[in-house]
C-alpha cells in the first residue's frame, strides 16, 4: 500500500430519524440537491446511480418525515413538466448541509490528535 | 404510531478509516471498553453479542491500523491469562470518545432548528 492510501480519515455521518425511518442523511440530502439542480426525479436518480424504484422511495420519504412535503411535481406547460423541492424542501437541505459543515468544523478540530495516533511513522 | 414513537432524533457516527480498514467506530470503541471493564477478550465479545470469531477480526484490525497495537493478552499467572488496552488503546478510546462528544455537542447546537422541522405538529 502507497502512504496515500493508508493515510487515516475521519468520516462522519449524520441522519435524521422519525421512528424507522430515515427522514435525511446524506443520499437523500444529495438527491435533494439534485432535483433542485436538474428540475427532475428522473434526472436526479440517473445521475446518482440510483433505481426509478429506489428514488421514488426515497421521495416518498422524504415527503411523509417532514411538516410539509419536500419535492413537489409540476405536470405539463411550457417545461413538459418536472420537478422542484418546495420552501420546506429547500430549508430542510440548507439546515442539513449547515449542520453537516458544523460538524465536520468540529471532527476538524477535535479528531487531529486521534487520527496522528493512525498516522504512519516516518521511516 | 405513538408522538414517543415519531419525535425525531438525529443520529451521528464517526469512524477513522485506514485504507479499506475501519480503523474505530462505534462498535470497536465499545469493544475496547469492554475489554478494559471485563478483563476478557471472550467476555467482552460476549457482553456485546458479537461471535468470537468476529471478536478476534475486530481486535486484529484494532492491532494493525494504529501505531502500536491497542490490545494485548496475558497467559497464565495468578489470574489464568486475560486482555487488557495498552497505553495507545487507552487513549485512543478517550480520544474517539472525547471526539463524540464533541460532535454530539455541535450536533445539539446546531441541530435543533432541521429537527423542529420534522416534529409533529400539535393538534
Amino acid at each position: 500500500m502507497t502512504a496515500e492510501s493508508t493515510k487515516p480519515l475521519l468520516k462522519l455521518k449524520v441522519q435524521v430519524l422519525v421512528g424507522d425511518a430515515i427522514a435525511i442523511g446524506p443520499g437523500k440530502a444529495d438527491l435533494l440537491a439534485a432535483i433542485g439542480s436538474t428540475g427532475s426525479i428522473a434526472a436526479a436518480g440517473r445521475a446518482l446511480g440510483l433505481s426509478y424504484r429506489r428514488t421514488r422511495d426515497m421521495i416518498d420519504t422524504l415527503n411523509t418525515c417532514w411538516r410539509e412535503p419536500l419535492v413537489c411535481t409540476t405536470k405539463g406547460g411550457k417545461t413538459g413538466g418536472g420537478a422542484m423541492l418546495t420552501p420546506v424542501g429547500q430549508e430542510v437541505l440548507q439546515r442539513y448541509r449547515a449542520l453537516d459543515a458544523a460538524l465536520q468544523a468540529t471532527a476538524q478540530e477535535h479528531g487531529a490528535a486521534l487520527l496522528a495516533l493512525a498516522e504512519p511513522t516516518t521511516p
